[in-house]
């Protein structure tokens, strides 16, 4: 249940209830509803009560803050007949958490130092409101923070292990094939025809702005036979998609790319016009990518172009900044300026304005540098201003990992 | 309503929530609780009939499609007691999309041309499954498909113009207040006692990574009253907020601080380390960011920080590279390699790794320089790698808008 006013208006995307499907399926609970309601007190009565009673446990997230619109921990406490109680060991964690950033807690912060008589309580270590577990006649309330990180920590750490303890099911099980660079029909044409062969799994198509995952899904098989099943299954599809397979579950094409480099003993530079600094984002989101990467230049205008990276003004003027010479010359540039081995360059129009009938808004110039070697490629991407820049960026780490690839098998 | 098991799986984001949301509240069309459910019957029944027993009004999003698992306007029509219908204008406008994709629709495909009686069509030109508007004894059912464009095309030329001319309600308005650098705790402490003479406009508080947002809401108010209304309430509560009030509704902190420096005739630079792009990802996802923001550079590496941003290898190596006069020096450096007039630096440890007892992870030195005077500021943001790096982007912006204020105030 999903508690918050703010939701129902649209104001905000629920990103809360994917997760939340995920880690409880995980760990084999079925989600049979899910329920957004405003932050109103007959509201959050109203809907905790019937699902309570349609299964006897509710997870709810949000209205746990120091604020007047968080009642959720009230109107559950009334619930379960439990009388709130203060806890000082809370109201000590959270002097230490804001003693930590310099400050003091404010007067109304102590609300959330309360506590319903008999709950368990989830230490919230990303933030103020610590989570809930109320056990009673009712059944089995969880109560968290709707704030993102906080409800994913306390939900990976606290929740999780505690519901795997109670041997609620056989788990759902997904694996998933990463792949980019290749249209959802494409690989449909390719993969289709193993779907039988999949069986009992099933297999889904989610095309993404960074490509198309394929799925496969184990529905209540013994976790040993679904763990075989599903890396059967991926080998089968990773054999169809080639190339434009770059990885499995949650791997990252920049993290795959970092340490294609690494094995290689090559570290990594980039130069960035249209994506702006993109591209060196999701390197750096990449934990320990610092052994690898060294750095770049953003070279949003044409002089940062000339003065950081060395491309000629002649170069500039006679082919524009979004052409194949200049993408070339980037990409060098940004290995011999800061000594890295590799580089990636984007340079393209990324709109809504500046693009012309020769180049069109989407017209990208990517180039890819191995030990001297330079390659280059023109690309014309769809979409808005931001769908454009994220495809030119995973684009350019795509054509860096082939390059690697390419490079490293010689 | 949401129809469909992979949503309570949690393998997809429903983005249509927000989508309808928003559009329902834009017509005074109030929104009381969304559910999601499953794809089995039963579930939809009892879902649907409890829904219309609430309000007497439903708009569900899912399961028009042509294969077996695709059973909404089965079930509805039998709610409804309404019979369906075979209707061959469908299946020619059907046939006709096909024919346009050089296909033939399948044999399946024909159930998507069955109309319970008495329903109102709504032509789908975004995809195969048509819309729905069924009225009757139990109320009013608005059946739609739950693929995103097909969901957003219907609702906008469709279901709001259907509902507007029914004159539903007053429209709900919001406005929102966007602030940075202050706790939702310190900022309610400021705000709390305006909430009695913001009435009848509700107030939210709505914590992100960015800051905390302030939205005051009007339900239901004629919109010229409504419309006065948050804007008196808006200005009490930048009052309140003081300079940490950065901008309204969708402004984003980049483009706010793009703007200042555009009118004082100031180009800005990047120097960035630990955030390795972000903070120019943020500048240039601004249409028309490129007369202002020079670019910059990505100094990762301390090679980096030394070659292509000039900080000399002796305050590198005597106070390391995260520390006040390495953030100085980076700032300084690219507003002198770049040409800019300011800049913003980010240097810190964003972990996992990398942390000491005198600089834990979290620990970023932050710099800005504005025609030569610089000025840096140490911060200790909390989080895992991700959420630091995106406070510090964000941080360094907000320092630099405030420095750019001063600056142009002077």
């Amino acid at each position: 249940m999903t508690i918050g006013t703010e939701l129902l208006l649209g104001f905000t995307i629920d990103t809360n209830a994917a997760e939340l499907g995920a880690a409880l399926s995980s760990v084999g609970v079925r989600v049979v509803r899910r329920t957004t309601i405003s932050d109103r007190a007959d509201e959050i009565r109203d809907a905790v009560s019937q699902a309570l009673a349609r299964t006897g446990a509710v997870l709810t997230t949000g209205g746990l803050g120091p604020t007047s619109d968080d009642i959720t921990k009230n109107i559950v406490a009334q619930l379960f007949g439990a009388e709130l109680e203060y806890d000082p060991a809370i109201w000590d964690a959270l002097r230490e958490r804001f003693r930590k950033l310099g400050r003091e807690p404010a007067e109304r912060n102590r609300s959330q130092a309360e506590v319903p008589h008999g709950a368990t309580v989830l230490a919230n270590r990303w933030g103020t409101a610590p989570g809930l577990w109320l056990e009673g006649t009712p059944g089995l309330a969880i109560l968290l923070p709707g704030v993102p990180a906080e409800m994913r920590g306390l939900l990976r750490h606290e929740v999780v292990p505690r519901l795997a303890a109670r041997g609620a099911g056989q788990p759902i099980i997904s694996a998933t094939l990463r792949t980019t660079g290749i249209a959802e029909s494409s690989l449909a044409d390719r993969v289709a025809e193993l779907e039988p062969d999949l069986a009992p799994l099933s297999l889904a198509y989610l095309p993404g702005a960074d490509g198309v995952d394929l799925r496969v899904t184990a529905w209540g098989l013994p976790p040993e036979e679904a763990s075989r099943r599903l890396s059967e299954a991926l080998a089968l599809l990773r054999e169809r998609a080639g190339d434009h397979a770059y990885g499995t579950d949650g791997e990252d094409l920049a993290a795959v790319t970092l340490q294609a480099a690494r094995e290689g003993g090559i570290r990594l530079a980039v130069a960035e016009s249209c994506t702006g600094g993109l591209v060196g984002g999701r390197l750096t989101a990449v934990p320990g990518s610092s052994d690898t990467f060294l750095g770049g230049v953003i070279a949003y205008d044409n002089s940062v172009k000339r003065d950081l990276l060395g491309v000629s003004g002649q170069l500039l003027s006679r082919y524009g900044a979004v052409s194949e010479p200049v993408a070339r010359a980037m990409a060098e540039g940004a290995c011999v300026r800061t000594g890295a081995e590799a580089a990636v360059s984007v340079t393209g129009i990324a709109g809504p304005a500046g693009g012309s009938e020769e180049k069109p808004v989407g017209t990208v110039w990517l180039a890819t540098a191995v030990r001297g070697d330079v390659r280059a490629s023109e690309r014309h991407f769809l979409g808005d201003r931001s769908e454009i820049r994220h495809r030119a960026a995973q684009a350019g780490l795509f054509m860096l990992l082939r390059h690697l690839r390419y490079y490293l098998s010689r």
